[in-house]
């Protein structure tokens, strides 16, 4: 593997830093426990909540963090930013919060409820063509003729501080703990999370998991360079996303071993969430739990934490065939 | 209204011993509260999350609190009861806990699923036609040829008193209330609550709700006698079943109020509830919420304890839909 040139230039000073941030801000999420599961993936679990955050997902601590570091005349041009998804609605409401205008770049073929969920929060929505070109440009528009600053959703140092700050408070919570497992999208959470973990407990083990259709990570890792996702086929639509370049070199330094989940797996997973442990989380968090269900980890008899990364899953047809039946 | 010749032998003491003696067994759920959903109902409310008690519902704890108190002759010879649901299941779990025999009549029409969750905790499962007559044969012949004790789902004290701790905790996690909001099915839940609520707090309001389409206890308030249920069809199949006769004296003298929710009321709030709130809960419980955020039960501005009584529910269409997307 080739040696990343990028310097990683956050670590427990920053991440203390962004904790004590967002102390007035963010939510500490509960972490719980259930027998059921821990006699399934024959460890002890502790789940971090983070479907309890606000906006039902860990998002809003990076948003939220970066925000809170714009200096008054960046605060008063507003940010700009390209994500339908998890980020978008934390970024929208972060700026709600703090009076920060926010642009959000959406394809247009992004679901209107989500549209509506970030102009509910007063961001501003600007349509571009469902294409990587496009967005990019209509990004670079918004910061010439604005002077809006990017908030990218993973490859920004102060998103990935604002990330860590939900395993550093599993490690407050949860005491000592022999491995964390965390799902690995964009990378923002991973690489937050490995450096909150090793900085305070370098033997404990940062495993990520990605969706086995969408295992650009694991490929990355072997290629010692950031490999495309493409477009991947995959339930958890908040892996979907390449990893970013700043991820990346956290990743390739100081995670420990990236694993893989089937789409049954995280169906099971996901099942298992909802039914037995009456918890609502996204497919993305489920892909944590798939490989501890089916004791894939090693990790036997070992304190195991594991970061539920968000809850933001479209109930729509399920309501609706409800209330077709019984209204 | 009449005065109900029943006599309570339950108070503050049974009350007490039935939190004592489940104390090893029963999980004390968490109460869990919610900004928005205080702002949407104008009162802080503290929701009890007996969806996370043993067996996913409320109904372990009078199960096992009943079969605690049998006698050993008794506990030897077993116990029969009538309900497929989660009265079942709970009783079919203390059963094993104990070691002691649980046969459940269970309609031929019942779903597989359920007779499975039943036999998987060593329930004997036997089949009846789908008619009350039927049932109530099957039931007197295990009793007479076995030897059999009734542990009836609602009617029957010491399960009362085991449903009464649900609200004995919320006092002691929540603090002072002005109200506690709780579902009316067969009045098992609502009499314990009422019990314990009015022993430790008597001015705090003791409100039931029952879907607007099973408003037999509404009725029976209004006649002084018990009303049939007949079969209504409501989505909160936990409380289509009729009142109780030692629920509805309890009820009668206790509780201070029933108010009813409509079919899109429970919906929209089963709808927050998972949406929001990250929750698995089932129709039944999302009756309580629904008043609290249409502000129908005047209690704006108070501290109010609501009952989550379940998260029972048949995901398996939803998951089935999902499987045949995504694998």
């Amino acid at each position: 593997m080739s040696i990343d040139p990028i310097d990683i230039p956050i670590g427990e000073p920053q991440v203390r830093e962004a904790a004590k941030r967002l102390a007035p801000w963010a939510h500490v999420t509960p972490v719980i426990t259930s027998r059921t599961l821990d006699s399934r993936a024959g460890c002890a679990v502790h789940l971090k909540c983070e479907n309890l955050q606000r906006v039902g997902a860990f998002k809003f601590r990076g948003a939220m963090n970066a925000l809170l570091q714009l200096d008054d005349e960046a605060k008063g041009r507003g940010v700009v930013t390209h994500s339908s998804g998890n980020h978008g609605q934390a970024l929208a409401l972060a700026g709600s919060l703090l009076g920060i205008p926010v642009t959000v770049v959406v394809p247009r073929t992004a679901p209107a409820i989500k549209q509506a969920a970030m102009t509910g929060y007063g961001a501003t929505i600007r349509l571009c063509e469902p294409t990587l070109a496009a967005r990019e440009a209509a990004v670079a528009e918004e910061i010439a003729e604005k002077g809006l600053t990017l908030i990218h959703p993973f490859d920004y140092w102060d998103v990935i501080a604002g990330q860590a700050t939900a395993a550093w408070e599993l490690l407050d919570q949860a005491g000592p703990l022999d491995a964390v497992v965390v799902p690995v999208g964009g990378g923002g959470l991973i690489s937050g999370t490995a450096i909150a973990v090793k900085a305070r407990s370098p033997q404990t083990l940062v495993i990520g998991v990605e969706p086995e259709r969408a295992d650009d990570a694991r490929r990355s890792l072997i290629s010692g360079k950031v490999e495309p996702s493409g477009d991947p086929h995959t339930i958890a639509d908040g892996l979907r996303t390449s990893l970013g370049e700043r991820p990346f070199a956290v990743i390739s330094r100081l995670v420990d071993r990236i694993e893989t989940a089937s789409e049954a797996g995280i169906v099971d997973a996901l099942r298992f969430l909802w039914e037995r442990l009456k918890i609502v989380v996204e497919p993305s968090s489920a892909v944590v739990v798939a490989p501890l269900l089916e004791r894939r980890l090693d990790l036997e008899g070992r304190r195991v934490g594991a970061i539920l990364s968000g809850g933001n899953v479209d109930l729509g047809p399920f309501f609706d065939a409800m209330a077709a039946r019984w209204l």
